[in-house]
């Protein structure tokens, strides 16, 4: 038997953890989950046999040395935060390691140690980071195996709600981290590239520079600017590329009036309301307006953000209650940021039969005998119920896959690395097509990037 | 005769030193200008007999010492992060000390040495802060002396150029560090609070929250909320207070106008542009809007801030030459905010023959045997030439004036102070009416915190 030890039993365990139990009996497999909740373990493994579940203090270091020793390969879905011990007992016991999280700079240091010692520490290999770096490398590769010149590449991603669950005016529900909801698109400007030209927009205009995708057979989508899009130019080596663009995937409509709350300043995390615990709703919307005594709440806001009265916009406000001053706040101490996810948090919370929806889009541009050309990759994945969601899947499939691969030395190219060697990404991208993650490749005219084109 | 060290010979200084030399023969002062510049500290003193000048490295902690020693009391004109390692040295070698700076934590913490040592740390002894706080208090303490109840407190400050020398669209040029006005507001939500309910603008809508303000003689002002109008209510001794605000006076029309800058996020501070240091003017503005290889970029700005091509903040924007692509930003690794400086400093940089003004406007509402009442008090003080500017006076010589109070022992209250008590207040004031200093007060209709009486 091999055993793995996955640290941290969280949301995108489920899925990670039934792939390796249903390959377990013939890729002889013991894993251990190891969280600080002996129940959420527990819950995870349901008694299966080769599974077991344990207490750790990711802290403590005489256990969590104890388990990494034990192990033969450790997979750590902790806080991105807390990794980097874990990866120095890997290092120490000579364990591969496995994470879905970005490569911190930290752990970026330990490379050359983790080279020198043949092992494979694999990072952002779940969703986005993950399968977003995996089919994009795919086609890139290809492209320039036929010596063509990439162009330009855009690459789009949403957390959604399924279709059958979208059931109210945002067409949009929490379906992972509320709080990196709210605070999407904060902490600098968006930046990017766009046919030669680097553009930059400030955080109170991310949500009215939207972009519109058609994806096929889903619909219309928008999506807005990522913080920096330049950040993988270098590493996927795409330099000198004129377009680089990747996005937040939104239904149509729902950034126009998410923009409503940033105008007002509604989702600050950088200061506390006086007297937020005894506030209303009513009150809290009243705060980031002017002083009148004339005027109502309402009227207010409404000449404020000059919304007329038959938008949509002011359906979309009223539906999620800003205005009621019965509902009271409750939270002490609370930023706007933290009052407002409450606030959506009454609206936006997946019901037990509600189902969730993943969107990738990936657009290449290139140039091949001198013909410019494009491509447009899309994948879209439906969760199963509130435990195999469809963010479950996409998370934790691409980290099973790859521990089970690197366990059986299908991937052994050592050091501190995301997934974007065809070493990688070839046998987990075939792998996950059995569990229904699939891009569909189509081409298309060139476009480039064309906003009347593309939006007309 | 007694010495007198003055630490940094800036931009204020030049009143703060005339001051003290006019009466350095009645008053038998010896005064000593030390700054890292030699030049400049004897360009200050032109060769009066009872000056000298004397090179100093704030940070050369033997010749500091031996500076601090020779005095009799020491002015600190440094930026306020430099005032701590002087201020201990004064509680070491037994020194009163003033700057014109906020009370850093830093210094606030000398409070019970300097209290045991019996001295005198005078602070915020300036403009703004000084002479706001000075002026204020005078009100705020007659209306209480009278056992009337303080219910609002308004102050605005501004320094603006002289109406003699308003000759741009946008009636405004740097009398003071252009670095200042390009981040001003940034860093937080600006709060207050109106009528009892507290408020918070942030920083994207700071310049469209204007209030409108009527200076008695000089015409009508607009101002923008300050970050922190309720930093002073414990300090002004008004709790309970229902309208506290703060605010900066422009001239009407300016803020609106800046607004387009902080839309397109050209005053942002946080992040590099590429290749700044090539880039036109035009290149700059077009980096803030999205790409389009068929509009201008005059029409897209047009268009993505909805600006008539016959609104006078159209004009405003030719004016300054944001579209010319023969002018160069020249400055390598720039932040938007920085490029944003170079080019307002081409229009906006006053001319030899300019002169400045400070305006500045408390209101005061109280309630005195069941009646209601409000008083409004203005200042407004016109640059004599390019070194006697308003700035430099209303700056400088409450710093004079506070000094030679203190050596004179007329200021004898121990501890680490702003100057909020009628010890400190009446002298200065009195003795700042004699160089034109004056504030005036009327009578008005109480009035509130009630935005349609005030525009109306």
């Amino acid at each position: 038997m091999r055993n793995i030890l996955i640290i941290g039993a969280g949301r995108s365990s489920a899925s990670l953890i039934n792939y390796l139990l249903e390959k377990s009996v013939s890729e002889k497999l013991q894993i251990t989950i190891a969280d600080i909740s002996i129940d959420l373990a527990e819950s995870i493994i349901k008694n299966h046999e080769n599974a077991k579940a344990m207490v750790l203090d990711i802290f403590d270091e005489k256990s969590r040395v104890s388990a990494i020793k034990n192990a033969d390969i450790v997979v750590s879905m902790l806080p991105a935060r807390f990794h980097i011990e874990v990866a120095k007992d890997c290092i120490t016991y000579k364990k591969n390691m496995v994470t879905a999280s970005y490569v911190s700079d930290e752990m970026k240091a330990l490379d050359a140690e983790v080279k020198a010692q043949g092992l494979v520490f694999m990072n952002e290999i779940g969703l986005d980071p993950g399968v977003d770096h995996m089919s994009a490398m795919k086609v890139i590769d290809r492209i320039r195996e036929n010596d063509a010149k990439m162009l330009l590449f855009e690459s789009f991603t949403g957390g959604l709600v399924a279709p059958e669950s979208d059931t109210n005016l945002w067409n949009y529900k929490f379906t992972w981290n509320p709080r990196n909801v709210v605070l999407a698109g904060q902490g600098g400007a968006a930046k990017f590239i766009q046919e030669g030209t680097y553009k930059y927009i400030p955080y109170h205009k991310l949500f009215r520079r939207t972009e519109i995708l058609n994806l096929p057979n889903v619909g219309k989508f928008e999506a807005y600017a990522n913080r920096d899009s330049l950040k993988y130019i270098k590493t996927y080596g795409l330099e000198n590329i004129l377009t680089m663009y990747r996005g937040t995937i939104r239904r149509v409509g729902f950034s126009r009036a998410w923009n409503l709350f940033v105008q007002l300043g509604m989702t600050d995390d950088s200061y506390t309301l006086e007297g937020s615990e005894h506030m209303s709703y009513r009150e809290f919307t009243n705060s980031f307006l002017g002083y009148n005594p004339h005027d109502s709440v309402e009227l207010k806001l409404r000449s404020y953000l000059k919304i007329d009265q038959d938008d949509i916009m002011w359906e979309k406000l009223l539906e999620l209650n800003i205005f009621d001053h019965t509902k009271k706040v409750g939270l002490k101490n609370a930023t706007p940021a933290q009052v407002l996810q409450k606030i959506l948090m009454d609206s936006w919370t997946l019901k037990k039969e509600d189902k969730d929806m993943i969107v990738m889009q990936h657009k290449f541009g290139y140039e091949y005998q001198n013909e410019k050309r494009q491509i447009e990759s899309t994948m879209v994945v439906l969760g199963e119920d509130q435990t195999y969601t469809a963010m479950a899947k996409t998370v934790g499939l691409p980290v099973a896959i790859a521990t089970l691969l690197i366990l059986n030395k299908k991937i052994t190219t050592p050091g501190v690395q995301i997934p974007i060697t065809k070493e990688v990404y070839d046998p987990i991208l075939k792998e996950l097509e059995g569990h229904g993650i699939v891009f569909n490749e189509i081409k298309t005219p060139y476009l480039g990037y064309n906003p009347d084109i593309v939006i007309g």
